[in-house]
């Protein structure tokens, strides 16, 4: 039994060396992750007990993506076995003024075309305080999206708290698209994450984000009104180059918004720091954390995560919390 | 202007290092590959010009297969461009009692769903002598079926002579269905090539195969006189470990059956030596080598090929020929 | 609850390139391993549920260990956590006609200081069929003799199987003390596993093994009269050079003899291959195989584990199955 | 027939990984360079038929310096093949405070021995529009100068539109004799291309480079004045570390200086970036771009060539353009 | 017969790629170092003959530390052999906000274990000028602290110049025990070199370091007072991150401080750098640098230090003047 | 002072990885090498005390061949520095059937241009007691010949024992010329060493070597009878393929002939595998062995080299002499 269940597609991921445009040389370097996978492994890692759902081929992809999961401690029980193949991307690293570039090659997947009763949700949420998905899984088939719903209905009628983070991924689908599904979605969410700009753009608020600060509060209140949100966090991320990055975090819970420090990051690798901040966000509601100390070590874990290589955050709950309180780079020898 | 034109799919290869199982740890070396472009390459390595012909995705992957084409001298000017991604596969090389394993991912590549009206091959074989083509092609679609089928048409039309490989791949297809797949096309071929065992199999010729020698004999005779076929080469591989082989061939030229020595050899990497043995028989034909030498360089080449790394045959005509002479390995300093 | 629980000490090892001496360059692979782990991977991958007993130090060192192991399916919910260091090991493989070089920096380590109390072998049983541990942790210090000791009355209180491998270390101890340690756990035991080499050195038998099916035979009939076994397995190594052994087993179960296949072996790394053997006996003893199919597979576990980098055995049941019925290095494509 | 043509000596480079002091440990990294190849790279990839002149050696290292310039789409059917070696240079990275050591050994070259009866210029220039080569050609050689001088007048016959880049190398010939062998080329040259210092420098112009901008145009209008040139582009490097440079560049064409953005640029590989600069500056003019445009998009390509490793420059003209418009390192997913 | 003699404790450090934490995938780096070795290597790459005296095992792992020592020019005839092992030390790099981990593995060793009989300290430090160690050495062991009395007892006897760094490492030992140490070597040391920081708190001078330059004079003056230095060298790092420090230094002689150039440095690798600083301070010394000159060489050595992999300063006495005089990272070619 | 010393040229030895064909991917693996300087290192690192004399170029190549040398023990101190080069050569190793493939680029390097009057034969020898130089030394130019026989004159005249290996390398220098030079050191020669096939050869003693012990011996007579010569030792190689080799030697000192045992080796790098036997007989001859152990070793030396990566020899003088015995490959632990 698992206090964390989230759901959504696993890839391999293939890599050059840094610096290496892709294929530059003979060389991939390889992990796996995907949001949802990357926030269950945030948070077996920080002592959550976390257990993720999906469906792998039955292949050494497949096999591989699940021993990677078990490496770090997530539970692996409810994942389905079957179908086509792994999805797959290609990620070339950015370096200076050169951006990174992301080539999918994740359709046909297994996870993509598995079917709504497949998953059995009431055994699988047996236990579990709450659930986690982002509006990547929905946008793969329109069979994934009524899955979702169908989890999500669940996981109401089971009492688990809903994390939803919007992840809109323009090379999935389009703006429209997005804001239509992720609308179905959002009476059955408690908690809503999305970057400022993406859930300005997508729920077409209109928002003025040059100040950004600004920009989070009238945001939240927005989409509290419209939609009847309870928690909305939402980040900023400015991008001085592909090498450094500024990040910070807001939620607001009912009526007060809670600002985490603003960060300024040298990258090793940012994929997967929007879902340290995800997982951090649900690690804090597990352990009853009130919403200054959980924006604090949900930005500070997507921070911290931008300084390892590979999708997953390999950082402990210790390191986060003395990076949180304010460690600073120094070697303790 | 080329005087060989291979037409068939080329794909990347991910391989983790000799000794290590698939996703044994993070690294996979990349190298890409396919019969047809292995021909290519060989043939333009050996001093042939060459045209490969296939349909390539236009991302990262695409214009790697094809640069690393232009790299070892491969005319792609005719290669088409489009569709959804490029075929890929994940080739563990076996070792000592461990065999390899290869896990193809392949569907829906851009080449399996080309269309035949995309390729004008009376343009594409303008000034050409001779057309390769292997039968994992018109396995991969029914449309590629009827590519390959305008393709020999053409070619006799312009007076080319049509090498043919077997190539029967189980993975792809079912004996039977390659069976008959095959013979649409025996009436075009010029040099039916194959493994002694897998034409038996396929044509289901029920020839002992145990005397492999004796075999190739009756084997050839048999799909002479079947098939009408006027020259037939046949290749013997002896499995011995996942790191030995032994390898010879036969051509077998209206009457007369001449064989190649019978080579034992160390294995870095056999995939391509099949190719390699295609690519020597080519090259022979256009040098007018008679029967004898040309099954000899072709064994040779086959031979060779397992000393290399990758898909691809880097052996020049200068090494091919000092090898089929009786080099030894011995190093020149 | 696992079917079968193991014991012992999982090192970390650090190996050069092959081919390199050890600090020729700058480069060291690491990996995971030690004889019982070993044997717990194996069951682990081949379909056996299987939880390892040890003691980690509370540091990187000790939660990699643990994530290896749980990356391979083994449990280790019963392992326990402190102490001063992780045991190592330098391990520079032999090539050719230069051996292996074993350097062990494994004194202190947190296991070989783990105290009596520290294990409640009653709950660690709780639902096991099967115990198995080696030679090698009773000899680690006088108090893991004792809780060997322990061990083995309370898996015989509560019914498991136990199975021991001599796994003689010079090392670690002299031939005299190894055969007063093991003569104190041999009423114990259930099946008894050795080289022939060892047992025959160890326990001073003075049996001929200059052949060495023979000396297999009378040495299991003179150990089961001595100590009152009732099964004995033997192995029978022999090392051509660093790159090739040859291997075979036999089982003696009651009166009669089985032996296996001989295999002769190239050698990615022959370290675990006696502990794939183990592995694979008690898989076959846990799925009710016959002795004949029982030393079959063992001997062929142990043959295909030369092939694989690690200490661990990275093959699946089917692989080993299809390698037992008589594969033979060939590419499936 | 290709629009761009360039002359000058491509190289081996040999480099040791970034941090890495030359030969700490055992592992260089190779690749293939020189200003006037990396031009024809640069050209060739953003869509510009360009073919590359020089001499290389009849062996491994002639041919794949040959191959990796295939490999990149440049036309090398002009390569002259004799000689005694080829080029080399080591290349150690700098880092931080520590500055790049580049040991040449590139004496006695195929290329450097080349005389003036090998080249055809009239067949090499059939159907070509612009003429490129550096100031590193005609140092490498008396007879190399007289190459150069046979080259520029049969440009100029032909109505190419001759592009030097002056390319000061100190530790190839001093600053005098740097002096007058440019003076030679002036005459026949269109566009003349330097590093502002550099000009400043080896004419002896006096100009005050305290302000770097203002140097530029009347260094620009000096050049043009004394050696009646009607095009001078200069560029700015400030180099901040080993890992940080700024750059920019101006274009002096007829009255009027435009100035590129100022780059601030992280260092994945700075070798290449000037030529960068000339390729952009030449596919602008071939494909009539206006002075603003062409020295926007030169200064963006070279800041981009900073990102890459090795000193060919591998963006593609989506990328050149869409970083001169405004591209900021985000990842697109 | 070397000017110069270190004593101390030379480990392998095993070291991640940078970006990945320890054991996150296969491959380690390994080097060797240890303050007194470092200065030794420093002083031995830039022209002074240097011994270090350290105790080793007979294994390839002490055979390896002392061949590493060689490799750099640095005197090993008077090291000791024998005892249990070699100190080792995981050092993960820090990188962007996550600091380095450093896990010791060094008890135990055969150094800390040596003995006060087995050094003969007149044969040891004939025709020496200087001695070097840490406050590392003593606190390894109380016999360890003796053989260091022993060692200054026997330096001041012969005339030797004595520099100690106090190199606190919280890790071997508390603030009173260092102080405890420290001070009973106090009246043999000639030059004390510390932290500013790490001074201020093992000697409890309660004085302000805000402003770290006032700092530097006052706590000097303390020191001198309260123990009778004649020359205290203090330096102070500021960690911006782990990829950027600031670094300077102050020495200050009679009743003079002089202080260094502030760096702002990239880091590579950051450990050595203040041995590479205690190494240019002896250098200086014994070339009769002035003390000015002696702290901008020192700190440049440190500023210069960080740009290098490993332990040792890889930088000649020219790189290193030529930075200390303004280099600033330009490529010489 | 050393035992032992040695003359010749070394040489930065760049190669791809094993499998792979030169410049295939963007890797070289670097070594350091040259007969002569194996010579000493391997005698350095077997107890030798040893010298070795050449002319490094004073660049970073020249250094890390010194401290390449130093690393395993060789007196340096008498090593000329300056001139243009150092010579490097590539080398692609051999695989199954393909050879390897060694491409020179040594021509104008430091050492072969160095001058008679840069040597004192004199102070060099000082102390020794053995000089052994090849015949790739005097080849390299006609002053480098005369070098040579002033060496083997003062050699002679303090009373040294000189060995000379043929090593005729035809990339070098031609049968007759090689003949003509090695006939000049004949009567200086104390120790003549050659593959019994390349003397046979070079001298055009017309022996039939098809039955190779038997040439051995009359080969040596006539050798002796020709030229004076007290000691014969030759070796005689068989190419297996490019992975093995069979290898044993043969002393005919005064009228007796002894034979090694014969080696069939795998191979990892038969480079040096020559100096290594050389070195050994070096070693032997230093310390008292009679000739049938002399040969013995150096047979086991040559064996031996052939498991290690890289030029030198990096084997004990216990782990030679445990092989010689009868190792086996087996794994101590």
């Amino acid at each position: 039994m698992a206090d964390l269940v989230t759901f959504g597609e696993i890839m391999l991921r293939l890599s050059p060396e840094y610096g290496y445009r892709l294929f530059q040389n003979d060389t991939l370097k390889t992990c796996f992750g995907g949001s949802e996978a990357n926030v269950a492994v945030f948070c077996a890692q920080t002592g959550i007990t976390s257990k993720y759902v999906t469906k792998l081929p039955d292949d050494p992809l497949g096999s591989a993506a699940k021993a990677e999961l078990n490496k770090y401690g997530v539970d692996t029980s409810d994942i389905l076995t079957g179908g086509e193949r792994l999805g797959t991307y290609y990620y070339e690293k950015g370096a200076g003024h050169r951006p990174a570039v992301c080539v999918y090659d994740r359709k046909h997947s297994s996870f993509s075309q598995s079917k709504t009763e497949e998953y059995d949700w009431e055994n699988i949420f047996k236990g579990a305080k709450a659930f986690h998905f982002s509006g990547i899984t929905p946008v793969l088939s329109a069979e994934l999206a009524d899955v979702c719903f169908d989890a999500c209905k669940t996981a109401k009628k089971l009492g688990l708290t809903v994390f939803f983070d919007l992840n809109h991924r323009t090379k999935l689908c389009g703006r429209e698209e997005m804001k239509k599904i992720a609308q179905r979605f959002l009476p059955y969410i408690d908690v809503f994450i999305s970057s400022v700009y993406q859930a300005n753009d997508v729920f077409e608020l209109g928002v003025n984000t040059e100040e950004a600060e600004k920009a989070c509060i009238s945001l939240s209140k927005e989409m509290m009104k419209k939609y009847g949100l309870k928690t909305v966090s939402l980040t900023v991320r400015k991008t001085f180059s592909a090498d450094k990055n500024g990040f910070y975090g807001m939620i607001c819970d009912g009526g007060n918004a809670y600002f985490s420090k603003k960060y300024e990051t040298d990258i090793i690798d940012r994929v997967g720091s929007g879902d340290a901040y995800d997982g951090a966000m649900i690690r804090s509601y597990l352990l009853g954390h009130d919403p200054k100390t959980s924006v604090e070590l949900a930005a500070a874990a997507a921070a911290l995560k931008h300084s390892v290589q590979g999708d997953f955050s390999r950082v402990t709950a210790e390191e986060l919390e003395a990076f949180a309180a304010g460690g600073d780079g120094r070697v303790q020898r």
